[in-house]
């Protein structure tokens, strides 16, 4: 048995631990692994690959990867196989589906399974694998934790608790200067990050896109706070986290041009803050930060169980399957249930229910 | 609603979390919150405890303690009401069951109910106290993650967390000096915390109470390291991990006094480890450094559910009931259902078998 | 004799154990110690001022307080005492000079002396004050290690320790995605921060504004990674570095003015290394993070001793003088001495020669 | 130009990043540059040793080491060259010096200089070499901070940042529990770890090699603080703190013998405070714990600084020498005027005072 192995689009923290268990657990079994560069690209577009295309694992190459961060194997979502870029006849760029010449470039490497790790773009590609004859087992990866299917998954762990990290930190300086501290955190669908990485470091207001925001409802709060004496106040927005319809009355005419400048929702924030409350208000983008370093210890078992029991599914014969954890065991589901349902916070979940018995105040007017 | 909390037996990163949910869904619900110090004892033996025995606790006294280690209500496990000790005429000391006692003291201080926070003894507590007519409600807590009925509990993440870094450290220091390093952690009864962070940390062998060990094993494994050029092994092993029948074979005479002097289990595996393979060993005794600490931000969060769930039990009405995580939501076990069930390590978890594809030893011959 | 101490411009780690060091030391030597909020404004504008404008400190006050970042005191920057901002008829915010007040109020407030912690702008303040009859002793702080005529301070070590740890995670998300990341830190007028975090972090090139940049030597420097089989790279940028004249050619016209319009150094080298290298690259804004948090244990150490110190000063009768750390031993510093000197990064300094000697780039030709 | 880089002694966070800086200062200037494993073994005993005795270093085998803990070279206290032992005819191991013929093995493998990397006994040896004619340049290594002629070397910071995060952990157990903390760490001659890591933890009581202590005192102290409400106390002692002459008074008859048992310092210390406090007590011991990790920011940046000093030093024709850490600059030291100084803390020093006057008990009667 020859098999390979692919991450896919953004890196997360437990990337390097899934192709260390895939290879411990394949060679255990007498079985050959290799590695496919940047996604797919390894196969697709090798000329643009760093240093081999697709190379040969064994323990050495592991050996002590699983306490790394990033992947060893490079990691894009620029080239996806199913809409992959092509510039056209008259210059412009449009793009084609490669799964089937993907497909056939497995079978002609000698690739009896492919275990593919990544997020929904990645399990789209792993079904059309799968639905063009190539035997695959899907790994999930979402640092952002929302998707469908599986309990929980490998980097989102690490995200929260430097997220956590970091909102401890602004505490301190925003408490001694007598500021508003705007963090802004990832989580363009949903609000995972934020609620968790906010509830953990005590922040006084979370929003996130499941519950569109009222400026006013936050500026209340923090007024609120200054009027029992906390002259600070610490905010946490997901980066997908929007207003209500209409609520763009505060700057008006040539601010507004200003405001579309700044950056994301944290500076937005920052700005519309300091204007309702007319506070000293300040924000920070944690982004990047929160992709990369040593995974936790949840996320390196997580993501080793992940590894292990896509090698044990292919070992049973299984494929067109994604490996997920149900309430305390790994199972599989089909592929073809999982593309395209992303994961919110529930409205009616006990965790947010809590978020508002703490006194964090979510934007709404609750 | 006047309501009261206590924590009681060993600390564990968390229960301040769960504190401050408490006081701020009470105050939230307009209730009065109260803290009962160490345990029970600042009702039973109020004239032994710091400061007030019984304190009111507003957002004042919880604010910012969420990210702080440890209790601010004292934490005993010396003075169980169940089997309290008390000296008898002929000096001896013998016990008696004050919760009768104790009951009647909640009532005579007007409180409505308790919310009572900790491990398998306090259970039993909480449902000694239900039957005597007390509404309470239980919040568990379990460093060892021993406790069943529950997914999760706080501060065992946090254990494996740091028990993990610790192990990472441990790593250099033995590969440079060719070391055997060996590793106790807490886990008299289950294996969990040894799993996870010898999992996480890349420990070549891990000993746990569910496993009875053969350290012939372990030696031939480090052999076969040393013998793949890698002269350095790292070996985690429980507090509770135990021998299988009749190997104490290694030390003879003399010597046997001298090894049952040795502390615990790690220093009896360092010892011995170093006779059959004839390498320099080391151990550590993690201990008390991982039940310290800021808890992390997954047990931070687990236990503000935690206590607001069970200021929602008990605006419910409820008692006589343990929270409790399920898959991904809270909910409430009875009281009676809970006490004396350890949750240990299934042997055909699929965290074991990865262990094993990962090429740790567990001990035995598999 | 009965002081007080005063904590102002921007806060670094170690504020809160120069306190608690101050009112330790003192107790000990039977003085009453009283802090001063938010700077000197507790005295000079006490309305605007949280609780107490003047508050007492004992032991109590300032338990555990050494291991928090920021300062129980407040700290502002906003109101300079020697440059007091007023309303004056026409509308118009001017300024005026109350340090003459400013000495009457602390006489009136009865206190012997003043311990005044600061950088630059407090020490000129703390001059101005002994000219006018008080004693005090200044404590340097400066988050950037600018300061002259002290081997080191407290804040700096922090602040360099987080912003490495962040660059460690650039690293291994930057490896993945084959980036070019771009980390802006503090550090206006000397480049401490940036040359320690980056030479620890493993930084790839380094911008301080003592070295006015090339870009076009950073790009070089970036396109002998890639050819060399590294297709990520890590630059560090203080915030106060500054292009070599002219050197703006890159973007023209319209681009020109969205340069403009992007924030820091961060995101102009960002912009440019893209355009200049053709790679991805993304800039993170490290700012707020570096101010906060728990100080290193190098700073409790040297904050301590600082306090101490300071006290010790008071009790030898000194007055007008800055503590200082020299070789190893705390001495003192007349404040006339220390005003507007800044400490830049010697161009001759072993640790530059150092970083090129690693492969740095330092943004110039050399 | 071929050098020869070996690391002696127990292991230290940061001699990654002096290797790694020697291999690319010597690059840079066009050298050749090798590594000894296993300090001198891989030259004295090739056949003990792992892999390559003597392997190529280059910019590869460097990359990124410069964050890792341990040595890459292997690093031992076993076998000195010195002293080396050596199985005499009646079968008993005696020792001889065998660095004449180190001397003539590095002339034979055509290497003309050696950066030595170690401590006391590396630079005894390193100056032996030069005395023989090897043009040799030591690099100062002590985690425990005591040599002299440097004002700091790499793996102190490391250490004591470790050791503090400890105590913080301690803190809050002991707090919950009402207990006696003891830690013992490292420091058998001079208490730098204890004191630095103490004063930052917000330790009571710190006991060191320099002051010979009276558990009385120090019982008095945790009486004292007992009476002032605060029922746990932390004690920090170092390896080689000893009791004053005739102290050892608690324990009589057979309880002696049971206290020599005891393991270090650490045990014996809280063993006895029971005994005269009458309070549950605990140690830890965090020895091996202090040697591994990942070095701080502050030393990687000193480490690569005297790695690039070092061969600088061999770039100006320089042997015989150490470089040292002079006031803010790298300067180097005769080898001759090295050995056999031991750093201790001064008893005059501020810190010491500063200890004092926070409160700490230094074990004596002061």
């Amino acid at each position: 048995m020859k098999i390979a192995i692919s991450t896919g689009g953004g890196d997360a923290p437990g990337l390097n631990a899934v192709i260390r268990a895939v290879v411990l657990a394949s060679i255990r079994r007498g079985w050959e692994c290799w590695g496919i560069r940047d996604g797919f690209n390894g196969l697709l577009d090798p000329q643009q690959c760093t240093g081999e295309p697709v190379m040969r694992l064994d323990a050495t190459s592991v050996y002590g990867i699983g306490a790394l961060g990033g992947t060893i194997l490079g990691s894009t979502n620029r080239a996806d196989p199913l809409h992959y870029p092509v510039r056209q006849a008259d210059g412009s760029v449009g793009e084609i589906d490669r799964t089937e010449e993907l497909a056939r470039l497995l079978r002609e490497n000698g690739f009896d399974a492919v275990v593919s790790v990544g997020g929904d773009g990645s399990m789209a590609i792993a079904a059309a694998l799968h639905d063009k004859g190539v035997r695959v087992v899907g790994v999930p990866k979402t640092i952002d934790n929302d998707l469908d299917h599986t309990f929980a998954t490998f980097g989102f762990d690490t995200a929260v608790g430097f997220a956590t990290e970091c909102i401890d930190r602004l505490h301190s300086t925003g408490y001694s200067q007598h500021r508003v501290m705007v963090v802004e955190v990832m989580g363009r669908y949903a609000g995972w990050i934020a609620l968790h990485a906010g509830m953990a470091g005590g922040a006084h207001a979370i929003l996130i896109p499941e519950i569109p925001y009222e400026l006013a409802a936050v500026a209340a709060a923090i007024r609120a706070r200054d009027a029992a004496g906390h002259h600070h106040s610490l905010v946490v927005v997901a980066e997908g986290a929007e207003p209500v319809r209409g609520e763009r009355t505060v700057l008006a005419g040539a601010e507004t041009g200003r405001l579309e400048r700044l950056g994301g929702v944290g500076a937005r924030v920052e700005h519309e803050l300091a204007g309702l409350t007319g506070k000293e208000c300040r924000s920070v983008v944690l982004g990047h930060l929160l992709r990369g370093g040593s995974p936790s210890a949840f996320d390196r078992v997580v993501a080793s169980r992940f590894g292990a029991a896509a090698v044990r599914a292919l070992a049973l014969g299984q494929g067109g399957v994604m490996v997920a954890l149900g309430d305390g065991a790994i199972g599989t589901v089909p592929l073809s249930e999982v593309a395209g349902h992303t994961k919110t916070v529930p409205l009616d979940s006990d965790t947010l229910a809590t978020a508002r018995e703490l006194g964090i105040c979510l934007g709404d007017q609750a």
